[in-house]
């Protein structure tokens, strides 16, 4: 079972890193057109290999991606404080045109699952870039994951008792679905009732902004952000490599919005197999449909 | 199971994320005097625990250590390019004059775990300052891992499969003890003749040199180092915690040494319960000693 | 951190191999009245560790709990063909009357997970003998299990995906709250519906019978059932030794209903650490307290 | 990824519990000639899936092997106590000329792991039974489980820390290869030594005979062996399934000793990738001849 990474950045080399720790695979190679990073990274990811579970960690050209069951693509430029994800359209895009083709001729069969910003312009683009292929972008895993985590330190409870989808963009427009939102299994203001805690308007205008402002609140105090996003990328790997069916808001394109975005999507060993729209609020419908606007705008422009 | 990092650099940050990642503990406190780096540090590795196994991750001032059945100390400078991991000495013992006291008022009954450069004289230097402690440091355990690593690279087979120590200083006079190793249970000659791999003096060499100079030349390609060492960490906190009595070489004072260093020693919920010495070939007898060496003399000066 | 297994029948030695495969503990100790199985079932189970995480499991007399943090009860006799669980109340009670205060001696600080059947009326049984000791019974863990592979299995997901609990007695008069079932976060309906399967009242009377009959089922087609059992033990333990706070359906003396029965709990170091009572539908209330009914009246004559 | 068992007796619903709790398939079927036992267990260990990581597990008939990676093949009678595993060896081949074929022809590119006893002789048949297919056999991974386990309590470590080989037929005449044992990277002695622990000829013998009658020993005390097999078939399998090129002394045709036998050997996703002879002392070459010898014989008659 191999995993390739292309562009081994702070968030490729930190997924490889999620995955090496975890024992997800047996092999992983790191690829970036920066030859002595992707070496060195490499090398300190395979550090851990020895007091983990021995995946072996190599760095290589291009070609090295050969073999692999999913390519994480994580090349690119990242946000810089004051920017948003869609100012990267045009640097990205240019460098996915010149990047993806290669990568899909050098991995024919693998799973590509996109990291890059603005994630669903350019899971779009590479969709297109690579017909052959099955390509889906991290899309809002990440920002669920940020949702679940703010829930449940208001809950009081580990994280992976909060459920709740966070749809659309990968970005601003994001929509948090707070109809889908349960904490052991009860609808959160339950839960929040059960336990005596409180439960206000404030406080859930409290988690939106969290969340939807984690991002540059972390780039604020480390300048980027890569754990998160390197343990959902490894996440999403996992479940494609154990062929687990598992449904996560990844991205990918969406006829019934004319763009690509995210949706709880059922994720196996052939990508996306499947996706499982929930019952939506009318304002949370009408911000989804926003969000997809937001999306078809962006997208302009990147026909290819 | 509480876990507390002191110094949420590079270092400390990337052994938080290991073991949100690997699930070792249920509660995680980062603390650092840069407080705003150490509240992002903890927000994006919170952002892994939803998709791992629920560690809730939080920052705090030193008093949050409290309750931590482990404490990472990864506070201080590191090495810049050039730079020997003893040139760091007067810098970071200064900065643990400072803290080691308060750390320890804070967490009664945890063992303390030091990461922080020169990782030796900086052990050496906490066990005083904190006498009602357990306190051991990461040594050669990254080192030994630095060796498996490469000489499972020449044997093709993945890295749990090779055992061998790296004993004495982590730095320049280590000692890298060909005698102990073994690939699969077989001695490496042995185990290269079976697979009609080729195994010269060149190839030795080649690893001696490929494992001392690790640091450097990743710190050359990244500028610092941190997921093996991330990773060690987490390896040595997880036996601790789960008293699992495993053997590794972690550094603590060796008073037939006159000196803290790493040897074999036998880890588990009282930090460390014994040492087990290998029977070396005069020559690396003779190197561990010199190494001890190298170390009572940059020793000297921190008589606390 | 140890954990203690008081009767090393089926259930208990499952139980045991369940925490050994998993390495949740380092050590494992195994003790029944039949001494000769103890060792044999340790013997075995230990022949596990090594190609595991190197628990080490031993057996011993009542007093090698001495230690553990967990000790999982599950002496006693267990149902045949055609007994309900509640028959096996009179017996099982002298079993624990003789037995649990040498438990509770033996283990102080232990916390104390009952399994023997019928395992409501024997927690609350054991909480009267061993008044130190945190006591939980395993309750309808182990039928919300059942329930929920029911669901997954129509729904086509894998069964970490579904929620809901089943609530009250372990046994005939059980729960199964529908209101609380979520499928992917979805009202199960609506991810039927999304997913264009079929939903019928037919299909849930069958995932009703089924749940209730599974044991029965089981029984009759290879005599007794342990895996399920030894799993859910298991994960209990796992989350009392992790202290995780997590929140399982174990069984436990609950004043509004007067007797010991399941309800949605969290579950750290000290046993349970609270309830978390969904809000369920008139006719699941009225069986709830229909269930305790029947409780209440089994437990007449257990009074100490 | 899913994983086949044929013959859903003991041993093998054990391996599929034990691949169930470790999550190490995403799809897991069992089949016998015992439909409502296969079917039975399938349940119980079904009911472990919720609480563990989600493994759809279910029952069938040899179609439903359809699709596996790997088929893991443990059909057949067992030992009775006084019955040695030779005695098995007409009524299970008889049982393997029925059904490898049709196993073979179900489940194209699986690799066929054997656990069925004398193990070594119906590796060789299988092998013979399904020409087109990889096949090993347990061979003596479990003994030299054993045989850790038992080193490993005299050291006073945990068993992970224990290497060493047990070669030749998984039985009577099995080789325990001292030369190959090394604790915590010590040869065996040293490692006593410095822990100032006995060591003598007696405890050689003691565990020499322990390892040797283990399962009569389980046998007598529980009436059959299955969690030390049900582990070692579940890691067996992992490795392949992970393509792992692990090293572990599994059972597979020997050209230079005309027979199947256990050698040290990577396995990985094409099943044997290769043997590592260890350097035998003379005493043990000439046993691992005479149990050749004792296998050689033992298979006359088998000649398909
Ligand atoms: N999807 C998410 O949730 C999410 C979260 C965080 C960051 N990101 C995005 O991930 C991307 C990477 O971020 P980062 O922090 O790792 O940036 P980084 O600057 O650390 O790394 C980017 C790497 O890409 C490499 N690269 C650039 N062009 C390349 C090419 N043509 N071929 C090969 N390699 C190439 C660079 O050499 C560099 O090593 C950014 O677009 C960022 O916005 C996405
Ligand atoms: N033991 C090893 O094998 C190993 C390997 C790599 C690095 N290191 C060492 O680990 C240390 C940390 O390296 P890094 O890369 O994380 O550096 P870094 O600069 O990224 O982080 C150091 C952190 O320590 C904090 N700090 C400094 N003084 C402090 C104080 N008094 N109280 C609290 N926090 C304080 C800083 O604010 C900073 O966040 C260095 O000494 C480095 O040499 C050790
Ligand atoms: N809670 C659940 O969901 C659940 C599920 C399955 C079984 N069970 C129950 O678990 C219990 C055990 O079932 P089993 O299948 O393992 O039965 P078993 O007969 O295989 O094992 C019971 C063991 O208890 C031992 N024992 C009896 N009295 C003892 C004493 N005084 N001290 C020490 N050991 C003693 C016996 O020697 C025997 O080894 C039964 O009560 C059964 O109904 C509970
Ligand atoms: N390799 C080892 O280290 C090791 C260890 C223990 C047991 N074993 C062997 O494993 C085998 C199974 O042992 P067990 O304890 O599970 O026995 P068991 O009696 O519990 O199970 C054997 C199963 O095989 C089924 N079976 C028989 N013929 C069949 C056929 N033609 N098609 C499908 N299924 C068939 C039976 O119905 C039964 O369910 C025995 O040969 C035993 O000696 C091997």
């Amino acid at each position: 079972m191999k995993v390739g990474v292309v562009g081994a950045g702070l968030v490729g080399a930190t997924a490889a890193y999620a995955l090496t720790l975890r024992g997800s695979c047996s092999d992983l190679v790191l690829t970036d057109k920066d030859e002595p990073r992707a070496q060195a990274e490499a090398q300190d990811i395979a550090h851990a290999a020895p007091v983990s579970h021995g995946t072996r960690v190599t760095s290589g050209p291009l070609e090295a991606l050969s073999g692999s069951a999913v390519v994480i693509v994580a090349a690119g430029a990242n946000q810089q404080p004051g920017e948003s994800r869609l100012d990267l359209t045009g640097r990205n895009a240019a460098i996915f045109r010149d990047l993806i083709p290669g990568v899909a001729a050098q991995a024919p069969g693998a799973v590509l699952l996109i990291a890059t910003n603005p994630v669903d312009a350019l899971t779009d683009l590479a969709t297109r870039l690579a017909p052959e292929h099955a390509v889906l972008g991290s899309g809002t895993v990440l920002d669920s994951a940020r949702f679940r985590h703010l829930i449940a330190r208001r809950a009081g409870v580990d994280p992976t008792h909060v459920h709740g989808y966070v749809l659309g963009e990968h970005g601003d427009s994001e929509v948090l679905a707070w109809s889908t939102v349960t904490v052991a299994g009860l609808p959160v203001e339950d839960f929040m009732a059960a336990r005596g805690l409180p439960w206000t308007p404030e406080i859930r205008a409290e988690i939106e902004t969290g969340t939807r402002d984690a991002a540059a609140h972390i780039i604020g105090g480390k300048r980027a952000t890569y754990y998160g996003i390197g343990a959902s990328l490894a996440r999403i790997a996992e479940r494609i490599l154990g062929d687990r069916r598992a449904v996560l808001t990844v991205s990918a394109p969406t006829p019934e919005f004319g763009v690509s975005l995210s949706l709880p999507r059922i994720v196996g060993s052939g990508g996306i197999e499947g996706t499982v729209m929930p019952r939506l609020t009318p304002e949370e419908q009408q911000a989804l449909e926003a969000s997809a606007g937001v999306l078809r705008q962006a997208s302009e422009g990147l026909e290819n």
